[in-house]
């Protein structure tokens, strides 16, 4: 038997995973500043919002901030960097509307495809640190199939902290060894397994756009390693 | 403007108001009990079932119990009930496979058809007493197009205690302003209302079988009256 055959849901990592989160920053940034009349390099604007993104999340680990959820450390950090790129003026709608550009992710091609597949034989949940309402308004807008929106507020536990991974997996009815975790990032997958969790590694090598992305040069041992989500379809049995 | 033009999210109760409980669990009985040889009254096992429903939730909002999720709290109540019906001898299997027949509940007739309509226009969320997995395990049977399971276990607190409420609304980021309440119970409703929410009353008049149901004599002021899921469509202007 292998560790596969005891899984009984599949949680998801979501940014980056199953959304071109840069790509579609970039696409939103780019309507947003034609529409204003803005001058600015997207893609460097993506990268520096993104790039405060785990010293946010970091601060409510460690308990110097209290609990705050995505949309609101988004929030923060984008007042941050439309200073840093000397964006100023914009009406308070404006910014909201921007900041709500992580509602308006895109999912990668094959993301939906292989879902429907992989959901005819599992459950699928999310196990992302994006907040309930960012994550349904992504799924509405993108066609996402999930059976349930779970991970990090729901736990009120930033991945990669066991609690958000451990909730989820309690909240599904599941022990950990019952769960998958499908990841595109080596760390989340590491902490995953670290709580018992099952692993698959799925590659997305253009995550970072120019920049490398985690492409998985040596072997970490998850239990699938896979091109895209019809590769994990095909790899996990699901037709 | 209209109290109902500042929705932006559906929620529902689900016992009752989505799925037929009671003529779900005599059909589960009658199954179990004709492939065990048993002869009970299922109808009344049924009732003498959800008779403890109530109590046993109240242990915990009284905080005489800790947190129980509904699963756990329904296999205490069955083993109660068992006894009451002189069932002896079951294996642990069959009496988790009966305590699991509410997550085989059948939707009424109106209901995929009224929410397949309804989710056009606006996110749907379960805001039910029942427990994650038991939701994700009814709806993917019946065919329920949730966008987020919702309610008491992730709020730890069951309905009508205003946690319960408040979190789901918290969680959809809405004000409780900005979220309906769709139940078959007026006490649901009544106290939903008081933490802000809009109110959708739909008549179930066969939710306890030959037992009266909530049909609303009198006039309670709640948004909407509705016959069912598709007249409530109806007069949201749910295409």
């Amino acid at each position: 038997m292998s560790p596969i055959d005891a899984v009984r849901a599949l949680t998801f990592d979501v940014f980056g995973t199953v959304v071109d989160w840069r790509g579609s920053l970039v696409r939103e940034g780019e309507a947003f500043g034609r529409a204003r009349g803005l001058a600015v390099d997207w893609g460097r604007f993506a990268d520096d919002w993104r790039g405060l993104y785990q010293p946010s999340m970091e601060r409510v680990r460690t308990g110097a901030a209290p609990w705050t959820n995505l949309d609101a450390l988004h929030r923060m950090s984008l007042d941050r960097v439309l200073a840093q790129h000397g964006i100023k003026g914009l009406e308070e709608a404006d910014i909201d509307h921007l900041n709500r550009a992580w509602h308006r992710l895109d999912p990668w091609p094959d993301a939906v495809a292989g879902m429907t597949r992989l959901r005819l034989r599992y459950p699928l949940a999310t196990l992302s640190n994006g907040n309930v309402a960012l994550l349904v308004a992504m799924a509405r807008r993108a066609g996402l199939p999930w059976d349930a929106i779970l991970g990090a507020e729901v736990a009120q536990a930033y991945k990669p902290l066991p609690k958000a991974y451990l909730t989820t997996a309690a909240l599904l009815g599941l022990a950990p060894e019952q769960c998958m975790l499908v990841a595109a990032h080596v760390s989340d997958l590491v902490a995953a397994r670290g709580c018992g969790f099952r692993t698959a590694f799925v590659r997305r090598p253009r995550e970072y756009g120019p920049r490398p992305a985690d492409v998985l040069p040596q072997d970490h041992g998850f239990d699938v390693v896979a091109e895209d989500f019809l590769d994990l379809a095909d790899k996990l049995g699901a037709a």
